[in-house]
């Protein structure tokens, strides 16, 4: 037996990889690399296990995993051979793919290459895994409530166990998911003022999804898109992959400065606005300018992109309904997502739309990747039924809240020479204004040295010179985790100083 | 207690929403009418739930979620009372929105406006729930082991409780979570003799999705794209909607006509190509023609699309190894997914790609919509390493072949007068040649009429005459359901046979 003599030698008890995968891999190579031949007998599974020390059920669900992929043939009551036919043939090592003298880049359609995408790479690109004081728009995902998430997928996976498979494991509705949709009706209505119905309301995988989506329909090649300057990076990329212009418009006070839309582009085809909260800089859209903003867009047949991504919390003030509200001419396309309200790693978002559109982004959506997975959008669609979503956000708002004054009450005590901070009604950040003669630019990447992730707002300016102002997102943080922030920003701050005015 | 009373007499004990939702919606109409006003207390939730003959629970979590809105507000010690300040003004009544001026389509993107959409919509936009028998290309979810993915879950949930949340609540890696992006590599190098490194491999939202990434990322529009004839309309869709020109190329026993195509366009920028399995007619890519394809490819600067969507499914003979390994200059995009090896509405499928296009593809990745669902992945990867993929698969593989043989007969012993079907070497369905006079996508109507889903291979063909073939897709169907089918389809020829050649 001087092949099991090897394999057990080679099976490694600290490995990454289960025993049965090893024992698998090996069987692989010795039946590849001709050791073991076609219509060879195998020992027993028991005497496999006893000879190389292991369980007899590791040796069982390696056989298993062989027998499916056709390495090996079982054969009732007389014991497991090596198959006669063979898969197939195997090439016995990787060739090497070099071809030098493709350059893909050059072959690649503009829309998406990497240069346009890399340069209004959306952030999800730059920062991944855990999240590190001070990283803006993002939840306290260590708070979500997973066993009552968990104890509602196990009931959904219970019920489903029978018959009822083909509901939730088969093909799903490109729209979505329809009690998903009553409930999230049911929740714009009620928190945003919207009113619509579950048809007007379509599913997607989180709100960049349904922006791309939406640039892809909506736009043609050539026409121009009013995008927020500072603004969301997100539609600078999609409106640019759709062939359209984005044009920078500027932000004040009251939000975007819809004189100005109308001075460059009068003939846009599509203004995204974020009037709740405008993204990065917080202030909520004036009545005035929203009305003026509809006003242009029902003379000029534009559609207005309404992104509405964190408003469910909310500390102080009366919010604004959604822009949506006032819409009368089905002008206003409403965009909202899971992602703040639940976590990121859920992926889904949705799509309130004007009846005129929503054929036109169901069928699409049906061909940009069918429908988004079913048992997640019932699994949603439980935990808003059951009342759950209402009470994490009420409790995440309330943690929030305590965040910010923390927050807040530090950047005062320990960095009012170097900073500026207003606290902010809603969301999860709050906009700093650095002391004259630092750059929002050169603190964020000193803090990134230091393993802090600090977004200045110039890296989402187009024109805008907002150099002198940084983003700091409390909601995701403990209050040591933010101790130790300030205190890193303090340091980056002190030697800054010594350096002199850059 | 007017109020109470009213409230109680609307609660319906038997009406489909929970009461406390049903609670909390008169409420908030209670509230918006004015009947509540601002600042008025609201008796305890004990008194409540006593007067309205409800569990204090049901008030309970009625009112807790119309605190979270801000309909209410607590005051610790005193009781509940109406919010002073309203979450909002609503709307009083749902504004009507007609604007019959609007007509827009004329003003959507020709690109995916829903002519286009529609014309070449993928088949998910025309059945969904439940399959019925003949559907094609159809796992039988039935079959899919719920329990154990219940568990695994589970696991997966208990791991994530304390602290690791970060990891899989929050941001996802665009290319796709990494322990599945290393299991799919194993799997595609022992089962499709892909040599790949998990470096390679991006994740989708299923085949679809990858696809018509693909013709974003690698047409520009006006190139031209090989298709095949009949083929998968999913292509034509995303090649149309990224601005290109599908080329419908003819396939015979062979496969795809690769001189055909190369007279056609022989500068055509992407070729789509079923080779495992030729989407809907099931024949193999002969080596010669795979040959031929990478050599004008290759001389072409054109990329080859693979898609390889069921050929773990094998009953006899030998496969092929994938195109992709043939490949010597990084020419092909291999396409796998998920959706017939698990199910659907899972909504996960990969691409092996090139070195050269892997930055480009995770660049336009998180731009149309960031990452899949983190959860799903990781729960996909560890039944993926525990062996249970190749455990289903196998177990799936017996089940169908069974299924098929079944399935000829019964057209061998009750339709042979009408159709001749031969075996499928792999897949999940079989062609039925119908009989002289019988159109395909007659029968196809007049089964749709009677409840049955037949896939008209004229239903996918362009220039092909092929309206004398059929799909009757077995694997989603257990005998007494194929055996009702076939009784339905008896009669719908002895039918059409009473009424003479069409």
């Amino acid at each position: 037996m001087r092949l099991l003599d090897s394999l057990a030698l080679d099976i490694d008890r600290v490995a990454d990889a289960p025993l049965h995968r090893q024992l698998y891999r090996r069987l692989v190579e010795e039946i590849t690399a001709g050791s073991l031949r076609p219509g060879e007998k195998l020992p027993s599974t028991r005497d496999f296990a006893g000879l190389l020390g292991v369980s007899r059920n590791t040796v069982l669900l390696a056989f298993d995993h062989l027998i499916s992929e056709g390495y090996l043939q079982p054969m009732t009551g007389s014991g497991t051979y090596v198959a006669r036919d063979l898969p197939e043939q195997l090439p016995a090592k990787a060739p090497a793919r070099i071809n030098p003298a493709i350059e893909a880049a050059g072959h690649l359609s503009r829309s998406l290459a990497p240069d346009t995408a890399i340069t209004h790479a959306p952030s999800t690109l730059r920062h991944m895994r855990r999240p590190v004081p001070f990283r803006a728009n993002f939840p306290a995902v260590d708070m979500f409530p997973v066993r009552q998430w968990a104890s509602l997928a196990a009931n959904l996976y219970r019920e489903l166990d029978p018959g009822a498979a083909g509901e939730l494991l088969g093909e799903g509705d490109p729209q979505g998911y329809e009690p998903l949709r009553i409930a999230i009706a049911e929740h714009v209505a009620l928190s945003r003022g919207l009113s619509c119905t579950p048809h007007n309301i379509v599913i997607f995988a989180g709100a960049q999804h349904a922006v791309d989506l939406a640039c892809r329909i909506l736009l043609t090649p050539g026409e121009r898109v009013w995008c927020e300057d500072p603004g969301y990076d997100g539609i600078y990329a999609s409106a640019t992959a759709a062939g359209a212009l984005p044009v920078a418009v500027p932000v004040d006070e009251e939000g975007i400065v819809v004189e100005d839309g109308i001075a460059q582009a009068p003939d846009a085809r599509l203004a995204y606005v974020s009037p709740s909260k405008q993204f990065p800089l917080g202030m909520e859209l004036s009545l005035e300018r929203r009305h003026a903003l509809l006003q242009w867009a029902n003379a000029a047949g534009a559609w207005v992109l309404e992104d509405d991504y964190d408003t469910e919390f909310r500390y102080a003030g009366r919010p604004m309904p959604a822009l949506h509200a006032l819409d009368r001419e089905g002008r206003v396309l409403y965009f909202g997502t899971f992602s703040k309200m639940l976590f990121p790693g859920l992926r889904l978002g949705f799509a309130v739309l004007p009846d005129a559109l929503v054929e036109a982004f169901v069928s699409a959506r049906a061909i940009v990747g069918r429908y988004s997975p079913m048992l997640e959008q019932a699994l949603v669609a439980r935990f808003m039924e059951d009342g759950h979503l209402a009470t994490h956000v009420r409790r995440m708002r309330r943690l929030y809240a305590q965040r910010q004054d923390y927050l807040l009450r530090a950047i005062e005590q320990r960095l009012s020479r170097w900073m500026m901070a207003a606290p902010t009604n809603t969301g999860m950040e709050i906009i700093a204004r650095l002391a004259r003669g630092l750059s929002g630019r050169a603190v964020a990447e000193a803090a990134a040295q230091r393993g802090l992730e600090i977004l200045p707002i110039a890296a989402l300016a187009r024109e805008a010179k907002v150099d002198h102002l940084i983003t700091l997102g409390f909601s995701a943080f403990g209050e040591e985790q933010m101790d130790e922030g300030i205190g890193i920003l303090r340091d980056i701050f002190v030697t800054m100083e010594g350096r002199g005015p850059q």
